[in-house]
């Protein structure tokens, strides 16, 4: 019997399949925060429902020991929420005891449940908008979209994927081989489901939803249990998404525990690592550091470890048709969240004698300071300009603006703004430094997190897209873009970024941005460089989350009509 | 354009990809090694190109610096074929460029060439047997169905499952996102299939070709390059099939780099360690040892490390309709190649106190005695005998059994068979030793590769199924089985099965066994437990062995109807 909550969402699910398929825009979570779309009092009641968390403990019926939480607002307040604590020796016995009904269940209840836990954590878009907005630093705008119907879009992306992957597994098969003048040898076959086990997903401090969503829910909708280890810079947009998980999974009948929150204090590296290699972790979602990703790579071997870490972004400028198009593009890049996605660009590659615009030649200099233009426009307006940059999330990045500024000529120094609204916000905007790739490879070559890029000289078109390529294969890249009118040079690129294993952009000057990556459309990350070492989302990322057990039994040979 | 390879095996290919939904009975390769179906002459041509290869050089064009090559066939002679050896810093570059070519062709050119290369393989069935035959010790009909037909399978199997994969992304996309009253968004992507890199084959040299070709034709299918490294000891059978892969490559207009050989000598283990942590192998298929497995798992890092590894194979026995055919099921199971399979049984649970049957109940010795009766009447006539145990591959194998010896009363002794054909083959029949399960768990939860098997008393049938998936969960297990006229105890089986994600078959008394898994419909290994981290084959065993690059650019929003 199809599970209810399956049914329920079954039309949800096909459209969602026919989207990973097909590959063009589609979403059932609206972006736009309209009192039309979410409700007239959605915004005040996501805003109010946030500020009832503040200077209290978060309440979740959990195994729990203690109360740990220290986050703060980027935009200048401490949040003061308390987070029930676990003892991993008591949690992972209890998740373990859960996860034991929730494997019978099988992959229609997965799929289900997991379902309708999306559809609750849209209804919650701005109270998570809100959670998100004051852990991360993101701008309302981007908090609600990014933190909300779009980290949505992915969670559910992944449970397409992971369903798409299920249902090819018959339950059941006749086999029947033919044995010349004796009776056919014949057997049934079952086939079940099973999941690995338990699934521990990593949050980060500046998407904690948006990269968190895919993992849990690939683990989820494949019937592992999950435990949420937030970062500790952004507990609440994860904390209240468990809380949301819990409530539907025991109203479908489970115990709750199948998905649980371990909260935790800053500087929770040995926690982490003492977690990731617990036997009964068998599944791992990172999002952070390379140093980390990597720690988790060679040492949580009993587990599948999906990671995404450090990368540098590249822009290839060849030439032109609309450079003021494209540097308003590229400035919006940079600034969007403060250049605080894994997505923003960082290494602009122009050659030293200037590109062809339809305007006639434009000069290295020239195209550096429409870029730089672009950016001092961007931040002309400091209250429309903090909508855009939000705030930065954590001291670490405002201290790499300043070792940045000593790389090379400064073409637009990062300067701090006050935030109309919030006047204690950590408001950093660009710094546009000038670098040359023939002198300035080793300070270019890593990633510099942040509102930090680099306009630098290069040979030639060709000496760019073999550095983009070159760094994207082996420095990692999440996104390349290229600038150019000549289709030899854009197939160049396609190239380079086929050697980089690294999604390319082609000429934006509108309203898509190089960060943006939509989910059902755009493959977040590839796997194939060292940003990443799987994709949001794909088969691969979903495949071995999952095992197949059988059982063979014979059975009288069936009744074949005469020929 | 199609590629003309692929269309001419499309409709093999559309049979395979039904097959592996369906998972009913298909094959397109003959497995009767009958003149009617391969020709009258096939047999003798194949025996005596096997022969052709004896004493001299194997020819292979392929950059080469000298000679390796000591295999010995366990029936008694020296092959004395020398293999071109390679310098993997001379090789390594060439396969490299050789990759480029072959990245470029796309899907349809990776499944065509990989079909071509199976068709012709299936040819050459005979000549692969003999090689097979006179390196693993399997007796030549078991060496013509599982080294040829079957083999053959494995790798369309895996063919079958990367084209499933890869056929889901879309070429390109178009994608129209609305602006409300702005004109829309609009672009057109393009999604590019992209190899790993460098896979690396690592042969066993029990089932070269049966345990090689999934990784191979994995590999090949998603348009990696592959350097075949077979065990020291069965380099022929691969080195044949390398030579038809690149006569199939030449003739379709690819560097036939793309496939190489890379023979050894006995004692290769810090080559094959060198050869597993170039930065450019990025796969690795692995069959062997726990240790070897391991060791590639936690080493190589930097690849997709797929392993094969040791197992305790178990069958519990807690009632029976028809003891005879289960005895003599059990026993065919035990004698099979000499219990030289990852498949083969090991631990045969019975309890103390006895099992029904429709003859009344049944002492635990009356039962292990009628197994012990089976090994005895399979191997009495030592000329049929030797026909299904083939020979002992190795001396560690003859030296195993003496250990075994040790252990407990032994029920069945292992004897020394003269072979009428080969007088010198190292023929042992299977040890058959009586064990408890309240002293003796040490002894039996090890794997001891070969014919050594345990009949061990238990408390009870759930004692029995305890330990099965006990042992299976935490030594690894291919295979399970069960003998019991209780439908509850058959639940309690499964469970025990799904716990220890072991594949389980039940109540065998006819003409399967245990032993045997049927490409397209069973999967050998789960991946569930420590036996193998990956099933042959599955969705998972190809998902990450290629990558998707995507490039998106804007193109004029299409042109709508009307509402």
């Amino acid at each position: 019997m199809t599970h209810p909550l399956f049914a329920q969402h079954a039309e949800t699910l096909n459209r969602a399949l026919a989207a990973i398929e097909d590959r063009g825009y589609w979403t059932p979570f609206n972006e736009s925060p309209s009192p039309r779309v979410y409700g007239e009092t959605a915004n005040a009641d996501g805003e109010s429902a946030f500020k009832s968390y503040l200077n209290k403990p978060f309440e979740l019926d959990q195994p729990g020991t203690g109360q740990v939480g220290h986050e703060r607002s980027p935009f200048g307040f401490d949040l003061g929420i308390r987070y029930p604590s676990a003892d991993p020796d008591t949690l992972f016995p209890a998740v373990a005891a859960a996860q034991e009904g929730w494997r019978r269940a099988g992959p229609e209840a997965w799929v289900g449940v997991s379902l309708e836990i999306l559809a609750r954590l849209n209804r919650a878009s701005f109270e998570i908008a809100y959670s998100v907005m004051h852990t991360t630093g993101q701008a309302f705008m981007m908090a609600f979209q990014a933190g909300g119907p779009h980290a949505q879009d992915r969670g559910l992306e992944a449970v397409a994927y992971a369903w798409d992957q299920m249902r090819r597994v018959p339950g059941s098969a006749y086999w029947e081989k033919p044995q010349g003048k004796h009776p056919s040898l014949a057997m049934e076959k079952r086939f079940t489901v099973v999941p690995r086990g338990i699934g521990l997903v990593l949050g980060c401090c500046t998407f904690p939803t948006w990269n968190g969503y895919p993992g849990l829910f690939a683990d989820l909708a494949t019937g592992n249990a999950v435990v949420v280890k937030p970062h500790p810079g952004a507990i609440l947009p994860l904390a209240i998404t468990v809380r949301i998980a819990r409530e539907v999974l025991r109203e479908a009948g489970f115990d709750p525990n199948v998905v649980t929150l371990f909260a935790t204090d800053p500087n929770d590296g040995s926690i982490v690592q003492s977690l990731a290699q617990r036997p009964d972790v068998k599944l791992i979602d990172f999002t952070g550091s390379t140093a980390n990703g990597e720690w988790l790579e060679s040492h949580a071997l009993q587990a599948q470890v999906y990671t995404e870490k450090a990368g540098v972004n590249q822009i290839v400028i060849d030439s032109v048709d609309d450079l003021k198009g494209a540097s308003r593009n590229i400035a919006f890049s940079l600034g969007l969240y403060s250049g605080q996605m894994c997505t923003a660009p960082q290494n602009i590659y122009v050659p030293r004698d200037g590109i062809a615009t339809p305007d006639g030649r434009l000069s290295f200099d020239e195209v550096a300071q429409a870029i730089a233009e672009g950016v001092r426009k961007l931040c002309g307006d400091p209250a429309k300009a903090v909508e855009l940059l939000g705030a930065i999330q954590n001291d670490g990045v405002a201290d790499r603006i300043d070792r940045a500024r000593a790389l090379g000529k400064v073409l637009v120094d990062s300067q701090s703004l006050t935030h109309p609204a919030f006047e204690n916000a950590r408001v950093l905007t660009p710094l546009l430094v000038q670098l040359d790739a023939r002198t300035d490879a080793s300070k270019f070559s890593d990633e510099w997190f942040g509102p930090i890029a680099f306009v630098i000289a290069t040979d030639s078109t060709q000496q760019s897209l073999d550095l983009a390529g070159r760094l994207a294969a082996t420095r990692g890249a999440l996104t390349m873009s290229v600038y150019s009118t000549d289709e030899a040079v854009l197939a160049a690129a396609e190239e380079a970024s086929l050697r980089g294993g690294v999604a390319l952009s082609i000429n934006l000057t509108g309203g898509v941005f190089v960060n943006q990556s939509a989910a059902f459309s755009d493959f977040h990350g590839t796997g194939a460089n060292p940003a990443a070492n799987a994709a949001l989302a794909d088969a691969a990322f979903v495949a071995n989350r999952f095992r197949v057990v059988q059982s063979r039994r014979h059975v009288p040979p069936r009744e074949t009509t005469a020929a």
